[in-house]
């Protein structure tokens, strides 16, 4: 009970019905779960590098979603694998190294990580085998990890486990890569669950999961499958709609964890909508603070024929270097939003799409309205509509402006 | 004749078989075509925006291609309409407006202009109608043309209509936008028949075409189907190749007209030949002159299980924003390379995906070779190869890095 003490500290904000979410706690929020995040020395600057998520019970129950990318990292690889149980105790999680694209061996330090974990746990006292284990890591492509730090370190952060939301903040902060700030966000039912969550991310969003990695926990007394519903509706709404450059990484992985610690067992609805609201709230962390953003846009597509449509123009509006460019330059720039949607796999009449700036019409019916150079895109936060006028089908992409930080950031090193 | 005498000043070299080509001549140097470009003060710089391709015949066979996009620009749906006879007698070009997304009334611009230019050209003594003008546009989509400046500048270059070589150069010039360059090419056969050409176009190139207005004009004796037969397999080798941005323009727009006046016919596999030799080398000429482009870069992917996925393979490569901010950096970052054609809708076996930098191995059966990140990739021109190793499909696609010139020369004005 000691997070539901720490209230007023952690900021707590009323959603819906008296249900409260913060950004102030994350995957230690719902009872039942500890958290650490150690520096190991997987990076050379020293920072920390090594964050586990540990499931007291007395349930685990546990889902995940994994990048669409063919080319998938080792511990990608191995946690798809375990999921298979719909089982897990622990996430075990590293930045400083992706662990993709390096062969066998790379997939054998994974698996090393997981058993020295599970062995680290069973020592400390809870018989644990590596099979209950997730790995996830990010951080440059192509690089054998540091094995001996990761094995000390995950010796180590076992010991470091912490109760309330220290640990899990700690957690936050060891994932981080590029990220500028850590991603916490964590809900509190008024029947007495909750789900928390936390997410690294800043580069390499994409098509089917942003960068990324997140895990989120809940002490609702609920099954694998539910689980698995429930995270799959939540990021093809969220994390899912997230398009920062179109690139997707080898190494995304979104996991949820059930410890069932409440007791409370909530319908599917209410659990999917739960974990809805903390998805999007990383989300929406995760566009903050991606690479080089100077502008947080939101493209929306109404009017299509199907919302199949909708989310697809939507997205190709959204990766346009031109559009993307023009946003950077706060340039109402509403042609090249016509010729980026008539690029789109879509269904539409040229003479009927009708486009608005932050609700400012700058074009009708595929025509230039008068003034349309004069809407003000200088502040922070772009609303782009594009209303394509031949159905009932709508869709919004979150997508961020191409500055030249994203090129200073994604050209001036290796990442 | 007068081309030919120009040999030495116009830079001929010797390509297969004897042929030979410049980038010193182009819409002029095959026999019966006059070209002219003037100031028309469309373009409020002052500088050159009106371009004329006259065709004297004995013949009038053209072909014409097209943008992809749906939402295509007014001169483009004139030029679709008049191409479906087979037939021109001449192309008016203007920059300073692209004349897209402007209504039924920008429709209609398009059509004033090619009844202008036709009563002028039947004013000078050759009798022709509105449906024998192709119109083409680049600039700002969604401005109406200052139409007064458009009509009094389609009567004043009909006079201005020059033979030699100087006429082509003008209109290619007249044509630029942001090119920074005028692009020509010209092909001489043997046998006595010319292929030339002229191109503009440095950003929004395309999936289907780069941005991408281009004139080409032959003295062959042909006709419009064989035109059609080889625009369209040129094309697809070279324009279509060329990626910069993944944008498509509104207005793309290639067509090629013939004279006859060399009265040799040349097979169809020589048409074809000439035309790609020339298309060919107005791709290289764009590519190099791209928006912001400090390293030109070739992406060839090898070892598909077919020609098609080698193609959509190397254009996902070549359109991923972490690739290119990482060549603009010289970074041999094959790692983003793996994780971007993993994205890619074909078929691969991630462990056997092999990379060079320049001929260096990076990358071996999906894993990093020792010392790959040495590659010198400090030079202006990158080869990127990628072998899927699992057939033996193979294509290329040439794009350019992502650098901090085109976030400015995109972000900086509207466009």
């Amino acid at each position: 009970m000691s997070e539901q003490k720490e209230d007023v500290a952690a900021n707590w904000r009323e959603v819906a019905d008296g249900h409260r979410m913060t950004h102030l706690q994350g995957v230690t929020a719902p009872l039942g779960f500890r958290a650490a995040g150690i520096a190991a020395g997987i990076k050379a600057s020293g920072k920390a590098d090594l964050a586990l998520v540990f499931n007291e019970g007395p349930e685990y129950a546990a889902a995940g979603v994994f990048t669409a990318n063919k080319v998938k990292a080792a511990p990608v690889l191995w946690s798809q694998q375990v999921l298979t149980t719909g089982r897990l105790r622990a996430v075990v999680l590293n930045s400083g190294g992706a662990n993709a694209c390096t062969g066998p061996g790379g997939f054998q330090d994974t698996h090393a990580t997981a058993e020295a974990l599970a062995a680290a746990i069973s020592d400390w006292g809870t018989e644990t085998g590596a099979l209950e284990v997730a790995v996830c890591s990010t951080g440059l492509i192509g690089d054998r990890l540091p094995m001996d730090k990761v094995l000390a370190g995950v010796t180590e952060i076992v010991h470091e486990m912490g109760g309330g939301m220290s640990g899990g903040t700690d957690a936050a902060h060891a994932i981080m890569t590029t990220d500028t700030v850590p991603k916490q966000s964590a809900f509190h039912h008024t029947a007495g669950w909750n789900v928390g969550g936390m997410a690294k991310g800043a580069g390499m969003m994409a098509p089917s999961l942003a960068t990324m990695l997140s895990v989120i926990t809940t002490d609702a007394a609920v099954t694998a499958d539910q689980l698995d519903h429930a995270l799959r509706a939540a990021t093809s709404l969220t994390f899912d709609r997230l398009d920062v450059d179109g690139s997707c990484s080898t190494n995304d992985t979104v996991l949820l964890l059930s410890s069932g610690a409440s007791e409370v067992t909530p319908s599917q609805d209410e659990l999917n909508e739960a974990v809805r609201l903390v998805c999007d709230d990383l989300a929406t962390q995760l566009q903050a603070d991606a690479e080089g953003v100077t502008k947080r846009v939101v493209v929306t597509v109404t009017g299509a024929t199907s919302n199949t449509d909708a989310l697809a123009a939507a997205r190709t509006i959204a990766r346009d270097s031109l559009v993307k460019t023009a946003l950077f330059g706060s340039d109402p720039n509403w042609g090249r939003v016509l010729a980026a949607v008539g690029m789109a796999p879509v269904e539409l009449d040229p003479d009927r799409i009708s486009v608005r700036f932050n609700g400012y019409p700058v074009c009708e019916n595929g025509t230039g309205v008068p003034g349309a150079r004069d809407a003000d895109l200088s502040g922070v936060d772009i609303d782009l509509t594009v209303d394509l006028g031949i159905g009932s089908g709508t869709a919004f992409i979150r997508t961020t402006d191409l500055s030249h930080a994203y090129v200073e950031e994604n050209s001036a090193y290796s990442s």
